[in-house]
């Protein structure tokens, strides 16, 4: 789960989501699905529909539940639809970068949704323009749109399969035209795709936990490389060409994913779980009770307490009504900012040894607000455990990690971050640990081991690969 | 914590919160505290200083972020401020009967902000109209002021003293005059209220969870029946004449109250955590592991995998994105309206037999789903234990429950509402278990008992206490 | 016809419609009602419907067009309607003060509309405020219905007459309780109200232009100091008892009201028209053509021209889009405030002579502006006519007026304010003028010669007669 | 002036404007431009501004002084602006044709607006789309843009003008570059486009009345087919290679253009008062007095009374407060459509004979309703006199014109057209009468003869240019 105030640090772009449905109430059950992918991204939301040939678009700034209601749902009637979720950035945040995006072209009219980041998106967008395209958008969405325009076949899954060469990165598509859904996954399957089945009907979603909540259920992962078109008459897969290995981003396991997602066939919420087991296996502790940073860090705390015998308890409260806009403490009014969000339980720690376990660091700014305010209610030893290795490794794949100077992993020692952060002692999970949990293989560990799977030009040089040119709009 | 879509059953009327600040940045802290009470009221909210003698009003509909932004608060100068939220209602929501309310009387302007309900509110509307007063809102608070406007006393304290010998029901009041600010519990304490203070500054609040929000403290809980006015220069105590037992809402220990609130001198959180404990003697159960409905019924789970040595996991998983608003699922998607809210982990519960707890039980809609939803994905045998005993009667002092007609706990026997609602076997807390639980004494508990510390006439037959004469805004 | 930019002058308080409809549309015919007396306030509206006893009330801040739309008018069900146009100050301009207020009384709920301004609101305000009453607003309006729920009498009309008494000043009102439309008019009349009919519904109005945009037409005025009840059954009048000479402000056929407005059985358009030909023939002045500053000086430059044999041309062209807001010039693009709302049609006035035709000047900048302008543009000799007298006094009767060291009228003798607006030469209308123009007597003329119809205490002293405890809000 | 809900009939698509500001507050004197052109279209409104190379964007559905505030505004820093506004239609208004456009190219980022109508579009969208371009709107402005984009060549000049050989049709562009403002008109200049300079401020605009307005004056028309490129050291001028006649349309003489706006040297207001003049002599008529349907109508009225001798008097006055949104007044309220904008003068016209000017006709529903309003108001003969030729062929240059089957002019001689809209009599002014009217000549005259300047391919069939393949948003 995603926690804006005290976590303004790593962040998903995006989650998507897609139908085709007998009962023709596409737009309704996509609304649905966005709304169990709104941890996401929250900055826009948008749902495209194909009716008759037709295409429809309602999209806006704000959440899910505001950008639509009955009125608007109503209005976009058809029986394929696609949506798409967006989060919220200081820089160009903007309906014009709001997705799905509609492109009339050669092929006919299509929308796009995407969930990812191109390595290459610049030098892509340089060569397009210099063919003589145009862009009115800072998204990669358009680069591939202008690709795919610029395929001279007329069967799209041709194009789509040609366009995959030249991109280079992480991307999750749905493609609508008027009449097939088409979802693709970037050869290393860094970002997750995975289609669903609600009676007869197919979908595809960022996340397995989107059919739950409209009342379907998981059929299985997209694969790296595949190609999915899904119509009124059923499924048909072109797998790649060449099979690699999959890379899927190693965070989504730990943070990004919905507990109740199923991912590379295993329960995030169990793997989470299993990471708490052997981070206690790994840096035990002892104390009175295994607490953790809600509620990212619960699954974990709980698989600790398990496995330490040690009782979990809640000696941290959230704030639940603490949205996404609220007027900034001044300065010496500081320690209000993790306070509205975050309260302790003084009646829980007072005097007690405590097991401190969070999922991840990554300016460590907020766990030392919490763990000098858990220190003022009278908390005796703190024990930081967290569930992953130190992030020292900007990603160039859709994830929004600070530049490496303010990374305290980049910067410190696992000592001296305990140091830093009052707590008592420290402890990260290895890398191998966390493979371990995650009972699988195959993931993008970019940001713990800097080995990215792709080879990224100019890479430590080049963090801000699409900051270039931006028209703020 | 509150839950609108699962829970549209018993809610709380409001929150208030009060400050004299030494910084002058009076309406700065006010929006903090608020923040804080905001499980309260999501309906309105509103703040009112006062800076020399003049006093300045803003409130609207919508959540505390929404109602205001920095420039608004920028225009709220001064040094003594008021607040007030208030909960979402179908009838009557108005910014209209948004609070404070600002009212010019002879004894000079006053803001009141009031949490409760007046069991004579109706009477004393007829009597005074009959002495000419006329009434441009639907709540209590207008009554309240008409009455002291109504006093000759220009003692503002006497004319509280007198008038409240008139107030029949639940009130806890914060007056701000133009210099000082006032508050009033009724006899019976039966609304919460307490004294916080930050440094210098003293303060008024609901709950004490606002005063740690905003970096101070609880002081004391102010007593039942008293008066007390803050001004400048200090505070000063005006004790009842006469002292009556304390007769709190016991479903602020259960439900209302945030964990991290201390009232009579009790945290909630670990009265809660005792209340699993005392649930677990009472009712015990075994199962493979106890899980909670979160996020209320979770510390009392908690406390039932203490006392019984059984693990707690968490089974559900709940969508923290889902806000005020959304479009409700047609009939043929009935079972999307709980999906939304909560999901099952599947992985956690498939092939388990599970201790469910949830603090209360009110229509049975929601229970009756969920545990349906946990059969489907495969759980065993569901013991549902619920952490206070039957809700049985109405509230008149300030909580919106149902009538009889839809209160399980009043039609069925518990045997009957575990077989309604799917549980394997059901269990209730005793009501001297809650007490034991609360670690204290002197509470209503009239929704369980039926025993009202307050003569009702008519009492049955009028569980709609303000609704006639509505004009509708 | 109003003129916000220019004209921020003389500003009228307020428009009042009400109807009982035997068709049961009485929201929607008063929705139109209102947008014909748009000009009589552009800063709130609201509107009031009775629907079996139950009244319901909408009103927010902003232009009918904006406040209402098909679905909020579909919710003011019943058959009798009052509504309320409010304008624009920066002050208290609040959604508490805009009107129809609704109060709960011992006479049951009724719902008042006010156009008017009480000479005696603060005296009365504090009289009951000793008697307990208490106040929300800053309006008038609300004093009144203070005084009629002191009313021990059960009859309304009994009760509004011992209340008029009371009154000191100009006050136009529609009241409407569960089945009954009382209008009732001040003892001098100082404020417009007329009757209409439609078919067999009977209406109330401030003007009768309301009454031909609803597909009616205006039966007569309300005499000073009548009380006119509407019911179902039809129309019952209660004359006063003691006949007054009527006041009515002469501003109303000057300016306040729209040219197809019939008042005292006379055309406004007509009236102003021939104040244009009584103008020419008192300070005659030749010229190569008559121009006015549209649209309110139209009407007496067609007199003009009609009476001097000088042919009449537009000179100076309106921006009809320029709404209530737009960002204000900063003080080197002062010039582009004027025009933005006036242009000169450079190839009508260059080289020529011109007789400047407006109703009145107030403080004087817009006309010293706009004859600057026309200077730049080539004009030659320019004769300012206006057709009214000077305004030397304030009005207490519920016009805007600025502060006598504002009135340029006040300050200055006529020559020098041709000087200082910079015409060649200048002539006002007499009061006598004006007086044979509208065809009529009995006017309250106290903006012009400083006498006025009712005994002003204090008065050149207390212009500001309520900015006295304002809550701000 | 245009009138919404009387003329939903004749509409201009656009108005444009921009600056090279020395002041460097180019955004400020932007927004009062479109302010000035706000008649040419109040849909939506958008500035672009350039600022050290970067482009930075506001627009936004609304009138001008609704999309901007001054908080807005101070974000649009720069030197240069360019500033567009659009008018409202049912079917493809939204955001995302809003304008300007801005556009990541291989020559830069630019910002493009565009007022007109390119009569080839679809066919250029479809070559273009077979070269792998993709459309994301609806407008001609993206077909230009990609057109630029696709030339080879590095001077943007050289690619004007070689794009310039491949649209048919009307367009004024004003294109922004980093540091350059360039105004482009069609070879044949249908659509205006004019220079201004405020003291060393260069500036374009479609009408000179916006340079008055923000304090500066016109230098001149950009002449048919010319390129005018301006930057911070003055202005460049790249006449066409080819000299065509110019062939304006001639509906901005008679209606389009604002009465104070200068084209082809000559001032509008003159040339339509001109029109009235020879419309008399062409088709005198006579009668007690010349009456003009507001605002439109009135300088011909003016020109008629002239040459006639007959006096001008209004009979109709104008409700200036009814704005772009009010609720459609149901079936049995119809009469109530016109009676809220224009109600008639009874007094000034009953018993009177009258002739009525007005500068067109198109539907005719709206005269027909007119003079039956003066027939109930006692009117005796109506001449109804058309300051212009019968509209009696669509326009394929930027005007929404309806189909032929609505248009009255196409269906009906001119006896008929009197008769069916109730005039005693009826005269149109001839084109010829019309032309020297002008004081001037080249004009698209198409609209009144059917011989348009350009080749219309299928013309007749095609009267929806732009209506297929529509995403609607």
């Amino acid at each position: 789960m995603r926690d804006e105030i005290m976590r303004e640090e790593l962040k998903e772009e995006c989650g998507v989501f897609g139908i085709v449905s007998r009962e023709g109430r596409a737009s309704r059950t996509t609304y649905y699905g966005l709304f169990a992918l709104q941890h996401r991204g929250q900055e826009s939301a948008g749902i495209a529909v194909s009716e008759d040939g037709d295409i429809h678009l309602h999209k806006a700034m704000g959440l899910v539940g505001e950008v639509f209601d009955d009125a608007k749902l109503e209005e976009l009637k058809g029986d394929l639809a696609v949506g798409h979720v967006r989060y919220s950035t200081s820089g160009d945040s903007s309906v014009i970068n709001a997705q799905p995006l509609v492109f009339k072209t050669r092929q006919g009219t299509i929308a796009l949704c995407h969930n990812g980041n191109l390595a290459n998106s610049l030098a892509l967008r340089e060569s397009l323009k210099e063919k003589g395209s145009i862009f009115q958008t800072t998204v990669d969405t358009e680069v591939i749109a202008a690709l795919l325009a610029g395929s001279s076949d007329s069967d799209l899954v041709i194009s789509i399969r040609s366009v995959m060469k030249e991109l280079k990165g992480a991307y999750a598509l749905i493609i609508m035209t008027r009449d097939r859904l088409i979802g693709v996954r970037d050869p290393l399957g860094i970002r997750p795709l995975c289609i669903g089945r609600k009676e007869k009907d197919l979908m595809l979603s960022s996340e397995s936990c989107a059919f739950e909540t409209v009342g379907g259920s998981l059929l299985r992962d997209v694969m790296p490389g595949e190609i999915v078109v899904i119509d009124r008459s059923g499924m048909k897969s072109y797998p790649p060409e060449e099979k690699n290995e999959e890379k899927l981003c190693i965070f989504e396991f730990i943070y990004f994913g919905r507990p109740d997602s199923v991912m590379k066939g295993q329960s995030l919420y169990m793997s989470r779980k299993r990471a708490g087991k052997i981070l206690c296996r790994e840096v035990p502790a002892d104390a009175d009770f295994v607490c953790s940073v809600p509620d990212s860090g619960t699954p974990s705390a709980i698989g600790f307490s398990e496995a330490s015998g040690i009782p979990f308890l809640e000696g941290l409260v959230k704030n639940r009504y603490v949205g996404r806009t609220f007027i900034k403490p001044s300065q010496n009014q500081r320690e209000i900012g993790v306070a509205l969000k975050l309260n302790v339980l003084e009646e829980v720690v007072r005097g007690k040894s405590i097991v401190l376990v969070d999922d991840s660091i990554v300016r460590g700014t907020t766990i030392k607000r919490l763990i000098s305010r858990l220190r003022a209610c009278g908390a005796g030893k703190i024990h930081l455990r967290i569930s992953a290795p130190p992030v020292m490794w900007p990603c160039f794949f859709g994830i929004d990690t600070p530049s490496r100077d303010e990374l305290l992993g980049a910067r410190f020692s696992v000592e001296e971050i305990g140091r830093l952060v009052g707590a008592d002692s420290i402890g990260y999970l290895s890398l191998e640990g966390l493979i371990e949990a995650t009972s699988s293989s195959g993931f993008c560990t970019g940001c713990f081991s800097g080995q990215y799977p792709l080879d990224i030009e100019g890479a430590d040089g080049r963090y801000a690969l699409d900051t270039a040119q931006k028209v703020r709009t």
